[in-house]
């Protein structure tokens, strides 16, 4: 365990420290880091543009302890106000709630900047840092983290090497008042299904009922592919998902959700489930399949009347441990090229995987997920829910095969905080308190390597 | 019988003026008449913009003469060189192959031009006119003819008073060498369905498999409405559709149409039918379903990951005579609801006809059609097809049942004229002999009234 005086001289430091933190949080936010573009290039829509440096820095080289590899982001989503902003969502603003408003304060500035605190608080206080620090800052997580993959597996023998274990700050907690460990997410397969026929757009009037219409098609592939219910509907898709086992079912009942503030995030009552223990499962445990949209169809206001001529219709599939993206993009491409035979269709059909990422597990526990644990246990006083996610964070992935350590994802913001969204906040008390938990937790690691 | 000697006279100052018509319908496209905005208001996405004039006038007042209101519509559609023109879409230019190529030569300033062309010609040779005129040339007709249905109505029994038929030029012949006289246009019904779930776009990650999805609800609404090979499922829908007779099938037969120029027309080889008689009866006299695109939807290139909140996708029936529209609409909006129902979705569906206008057909025996019969014989020395089109000119039956006159089609341009796309084009042949076409007309028709 963690020396008790320590960790109170660290909090102390922490608190007195916390409008200064602030302040560095507004000048962090007020980087607009989506338009950053610096080093190395990437092609997006036909163009070759720069791709924004990755940074990469270590703290501390002693032999006798542990080194811990945290990764972030200094990239956002783009924001305007007249997205509907009640601020200028580049100036950070403090709300009477204490809520710290911008862009980036949650996702994911404020953690990134919470480990330079938590250095810096150990130096004002005086106090050794109890690890060495590898740090792996990128700024293109907001777009697929593009070279990220190449960049890991390159440097995991070079300037990777010695980590011990990995911690990544990059998600929420699961509600509004309790800290969790989160031990899983899902993995993605994205498909984009394209149907062409006519050489080019026809006048629906004048050529309607003489042609096969490459949006007829898709409409009858597509109602093939899952339920209202959400049950996947491709044969074969669900044959590796883990059974439900009755001690699974109990880790699930323990965990603080709400059914009410979980309508209220999705802004309706339309779940699919009214207890908290499916919808938790269906979100983190099962795949699922959404229907995004349509490339090439009628997409704006107003009544034309097009008969598009080559469409791609886009979908993915959530994945869960043991769904190998190959074998799920196989069963997917045999599905719909049978299905679409059956059609007697003239127009072509091209199926296509865009990419392809696994679920992670891990396991909770490692030490990593125990130091971070008592680490929660002595900032907030509670033990920590353990979660898994519905997204996919490929990145994580990533680091746990080429550094085969142990990667815990620990969240600094709470789960109304809409990354992504408008008014996007971190909590002044998640802030602060978080910067005490970065430190807490690398204090309990260097504690368990001593006992 | 019209005079043979008052035609030759009238042909040869139209064949002698041509270059100077030419000329003329050159000044004519280079307006851009698709900027106009001058008379009146109408309501576009919620602002109110001006209406451009509708321009009506009067040639001739002879108790003796019968009087013919001729339709056209100086508006065209938008046209950049960007769009892939060979040259300025504005600047009406010739090919080696007399082409005149620009945009509305042919759609619809080619003909509007070629009435004036046509007066002046016989003020130029010296000929009596042989009828009145009354104009309605309107500037709204690319935008759905706003505010010409109250026009002609209001105007029914007032400017337009005396008028013994109408005749509109702003359809194209079947194919590229025969003439045709068009005596019916099939109607539509366009339909919107929202469905509605969460209240804002989700994360597919985070909440996929917990929510019913609007857009899995929606494909299968869809998948329901239409098969690959175009039959409308929708119960009742088919059922006031005359049935086919065998003398029917025989005018088709005696129409001069190539499968190979309608292949190269829509691009491709993926029509239903391989032959002729099919083909044109799915155009003309039967009713087609096209699922036109989803507003609301990701529709633009790469692969975001987003659970649309809410969707409108858009389709719409093309009608054919006794299929009246608010029948047809009770249809589609019961079968969508009970289907809708069956899905089992806690989703919101709302089911909503747009715009409906009735399908229509002329009595080809009509002296309208007869005297226009008898002109294409002398111009072309050819008997012309009676075609239908699969399109819908609402404001034909407009003027039909508000002058309750008869109203024929008298297409100057060729079926591969590409009004609407680039390189739109009017064979000079079709200008020059289409303004001798409407003069004989014309002379036709006040010799059906002498005989």
């Amino acid at each position: 365990m963690a020396d008790p005086a320590v960790l109170k001289t660290y909090f102390d430091t922490v608190d007195n420290l916390q409008d200064y933190y602030v302040e560095r949080l507004k000048e962090a936010v007020a980087i607009k880091s989506y338009e950053l573009a610096d080093l190395g290039t990437h092609v997006m829509d036909g163009k070759t543009l720069k791709l924004p440096p990755a940074i990469l820095g270590t703290y501390g080289n002693d032999q006798n302890k542990k080194t811990i590899l945290v990764y972030g982001h200094y990239d956002v989503q783009p924001a305007l106000i007249e997205d509907g902003w009640s601020s200028d969502p580049f100036e950070l603003h403090e709300t009477s709630k204490h809520q710290l408003i911008g862009r980036g304060a949650s996702d994911d500035k404020g953690p990134v900047i919470g480990w330079l605190n938590a250095i810096e608080a150990h130096q004002k206080a005086g106090i050794e840092f109890p690890v060495n620090l590898k740090f792996c800052f990128e700024g293109m997580e907001e777009c697929g983290s593009e070279g990220m993959d190449e960049l890991v597996v390159r440097e995991a023998k070079r300037y990777f090497t010695g980590v011990d274990a990995v911690c990544i700050s990059d998600n929420y907690w699961l509600g509004v008042t309790k800290p969790c460990l989160t031990y899983g997410l899902r993995g993605i397969s994205y498909f984009k299904i394209t149907i062409s026929g006519p050489g080019r757009d026809l006048h629906s009037g004048v050529f309607g009922g003489t042609v096969h219409e490459p949006m007829t098609d898709l409409f009858l592939l597509f109602s093939k592919l899952v339920s209202p219910s959400g049950d996947i509907l491709i044969p074969g898709i669900n044959d590796n998902v883990e059974p439900l086992t009755e001690e699974e079912n109990k880790i699930y009942e323990s965990i603080e959700f709400s059914m009410n503030e979980y309508h209220d995030a999705i802004g309706s009552k339309t779940t699919i489930y009214e207890d908290k223990i499916k919808t938790l499962q269906h979100r983190w445990r099962f795949p699922s399949l959404t229907i995004h949209g349509i490339e090439g169809a009628f997409s704006a206001p107003g009544t034309k009347t097009v008969l598009p001529a080559k469409i791609t219709g886009k979908f993915s599939i959530r994945l869960v441990p043991n769904m190998e993206p190959d074998r799920i993009n196989a069963l997917v491409e045999k599905f719909l090229t049978e299905e679409f035979a059956k059609l007697g269709s003239k127009n072509t059909l091209n199926v296509g995987c865009v990419h392809g990422a696994k679920a992670w597990v891990s396991s909770p526990n490692h030490w990593n997920y125990v130091a971070a644990a008592k680490a929660i246990e002595k900032v907030f006083k509670v033990h920590p829910d353990y979660t898994r996610e519905g997204g996919s964070i490929p990145i994580t992935l990533t680091f746990q095969d080429a550094l085969n350590k142990n990667v815990l994802l620990l969240p600094m913001g709470r789960g109304d905080d809409g990354a992504h969204s408008i008014n996007e906040k971190l909590d002044r008390s998640n802030y602060i308190e978080g910067i005490k938990l970065f430190g807490a937790y690398l204090h309990e690691i260097a504690a368990i390597k001593a006992e």
